[in-house]
């Protein structure tokens, strides 16, 4: 870790406009959760049923609300929201390299790219003829900026990202490693058994604040753009194909996969390793569980789920058997019902099915 | 965009060996849909339920049949196959950077190693001993290229493609940015609850016309290659695991994973997200569709599922509640007829199960 | 391949401490399966069910048990454990390349870095400052090694694989390309449907022995360091997120995506394609099958499965269909049971449900 990270308690204070309770002399020179916190290290109570741990913690201050930091005896940091202070005060103990301005003498720029004096550009980098590279943008080793993209102020690529050509994001963009964004959709038109490839002349659209996790795969439009909102957050291995929509503010975690020109709307949260077919249309506020198939439009807000729960693999066995024999069993059921009704009722007709 | 492409309409069709309806003299500039196009761009109506857009385009003329265009008043270019002529003339719209002959200064390139001298190398390019790099291939920043490797003429491989050893590929391959071709597989022998690497000794050998898509992972042989047939085209964060062999013209589509030593046919379409399990084969002509779980051979072409529906989450609930009880509700069903044959067919021997 | 690699049959028995049955001169170039083996390969019987090969395999030895050896008549070495015996000498014939000590001209590496004389650094590597790369490792082209890493003795670092700040792992460590390491795992927290990045300050922490996959990825952790244990073996595309804890020789299949602070044990193995929740811990010793769905902890070692079972299509339909009926189904029988107790023993109550 950087050591060069110490702060009063007082000025964490000013920084989250919160109020001292305690000693506002402390130092503290890093974060940490309640039952790790050492009397160096700030730590915060985000969850009220781990209360009982501000007892027994170490921590040198605590992130609490009015309430909870009413009957505690250690330093604190009253605030309306410890888990919101916590994430915003948690950039100032960050251990991530600063960059500084310059280009890295290794990094190969066209001529006709547009590089701002305050952007760092690290070794390596290749940026190729009319991109444009906004100010304060840090690119990492490595990274591949292709012809006529633009990278909007204070973003952030990571080591080893490649942006196709075409690619247009916003200010305050993170991009982590691996991360791969305009390649080629799968595009193909079949003739007689042999695919042809199909031109992907689109390009990507990125919003502001928007974060891509590392070995993403976002692809190009086919025709128009494909486009990722406004603070969308995608998680790592993520895969966008060709000419979807994300609304804004709508989160993925990892592992997720959109087919093709599926639109997706605002304020979304999709877990892990759900899978969308293309072209269909998901609403605003739709919540869809772990590696859930989603195979229609969703014009309803609400949690969506598919999916077997796990067993042991021997009662699965048996599941998994009767799922497939799940047709004739419901067929037997029918059947019962009207010999049932034959026997019990005999002059009544049955017709539920 | 680049702006160099602008041709008349007369000059398409005649690379599409296509009738002008309409004005030949007609500019064109671009591709887009119906319903988007302006009047310098080409459109085309590939699926027949979007005809009624055929009213209201602005587009500067249609891929249209000949049956579609009879009706239509606009510019049309007339060919058999709409999508098809979409697919052949999009290239020449292409906003892909065209790459020129010659080793950028930065590329290190063995001595051992053969590149025609009409291929493209890219900024920061390795090129281990012995490796063959054919006509006209471009090769993107940053790729690397190991030891014995071939790539045949005419192949483009985007930045940042990794090839390890003895990884032979035909010709006009493309590779996404993010590849790893010839990785070494999961092959461990277990020795008291301890994991004994394997040494992975074979190659991967690639087919001609094959497109691997941006972080897919082809893995090199255990003892002989990993085999990809001609015409097969795999999209993004697919895995093919060791000694997998897939023939010719077979598609599959993102997030896809085939375990060690699986043979799928020719022709399959396989869908994203779709799990096979190793040492199984699958036949010609083949449909997974996405997210099935192949747990066994399959010998007879068709389509094949598994997978449950999505739900809302409170009835998906309920439903995977009541198949973790699905044996013992069968038994129940079959305990019914029993006792319901005792009632109506006292006499009768109930034998069902 | 590499072509200097030929031993004596007497030469590799004294590698693996076996007993030479047969021409102990006899030269050995390779190794392959028995039903493709020549006259210079080394083939293995690993499972008795191959054992109808023996009588017809070309190979010019075969590691074989005592018993497996008895009635053979070619060349064989004999060995406890043919398969562990066939790990062992496979990286005698492994044509990976050999590295040379020393730094490439094109390797960007810090001042305060440290790099033991027999390490091997390759071209475009950049390595940041107060990093440690130990005796003997190599790292591939294009490689970058964040702030403080450490790198163990004899680890190697296959092409392109990037390593954030802090990532410390131990000796013999294999990473293959595309792999990143310490990426920042998706913590954000929501205000009024925004979300606010939490910076991730914790490193990861990797034992010794560690194998980790193409195209993987492993976050860093949120505020304490994501672990994982000695021996263990990661296939590619795995995605670890932030906090998760593995335990020593556990084994991952290919694809498969842990979420945030789940604890795996000691000695597990998870297939292909499988899904865990966050927040969760699984003991040792538990397998769970390809693409299961684990969302809640295991507490008894054993097998764990979910999903269901591949139909075809068509039939696939009216299983999801009568799935998503289930509770309705099962409503059925119940009511048909009461129905029947009061047929045929009106005076009992039925109260199972």
């Amino acid at each position: 870790m950087a050591d060069s990270m110490v702060f009063t308690l007082a000025e964490l204070a000013a920084k989250l406009d919160a109020r001292v309770q305690g000693d506002g002399d402390t130092l503290i020179r890093g974060l940490a959760a309640l039952d790790s916190a050492t009397a160096s290290d700030l730590s915060f109570l985000a969850n009220r049923q781990y209360r009982k741990l501000l007892a027994s913690t170490r921590a040198g201050a605590v992130l609490l609300t009015e309430d909870d930091a009413a009957d505690f005896t250690g330093n604190a940091l009253i605030v309306a929201d410890p888990y919101l202070a916590y994430a915003r005060i948690s950039h100032q103990f960050d251990p991530r390299p600063r960059s500084r301005a310059g280009v890295h003498p290794t990094a190969v720029i066209a001529e006709s790219a547009s590089v701002d004096p305050s952007a760092s550009i690290g070794p390596g980098v290749v940026i190729e003829a009319d991109a444009v590279v906004g100010a304060k943008v840090t690119i990492g080793a490595h990274c591949f900026i292709g012809e006529r993209c633009r990278i909007g102020a204070d973003s952030w690529l990571a080591p080893r990202v490649t942006l196709y050509h075409d690619v247009r994001m916003g200010e305050r963009a993170v991009i982590q490693s691996g991360a791969v964004i305009g390649g080629e959709g799968f595009g193909f038109a079949n003739q007689g058994g042999r695919w042809n490839k199909i031109a992907q002349i689109g390009g990507v659209l990125i919003g502001d604040d928007v974060e891509i996790g590392a070995n993403t795969t976002v692809d190009r439009g086919a025709l128009s753009d494909t486009v990722i909102g406004n603070g969308v957050k995608l998680d790592n291995q993520i895969q966008i194909a060709h000419n979807v929509q994300i609304g804004d503010h709508t989160a993925m975690a990892a592992c997720v996969g959109i087919s093709g020109s599926t639109r997706i709307g605002r304020h979304c949260m999709i877990a892990g390793g759900v899978g969308m077919v293309g072209h269909i249309e998901i609403c605003d506020n739709v919540f869809v569980s772990g590696m859930t198939m989603v195979t229609r439009s969703i014009t309803e807000p609400g949690a969506y789920s598919s999916g077997t729960a796990m067993q042991t693999a021997a009662e699965w066995k048996k599941s998994a058997a009767r799922i497939r024999q799940l047709d004739t069993l419901a067929k037997r059921v029918q059947q019962l019902e009207k010999q049932l009704a034959g026997v019990t009722q005999p002059s009544q007709d049955s017709s539920e099915s």
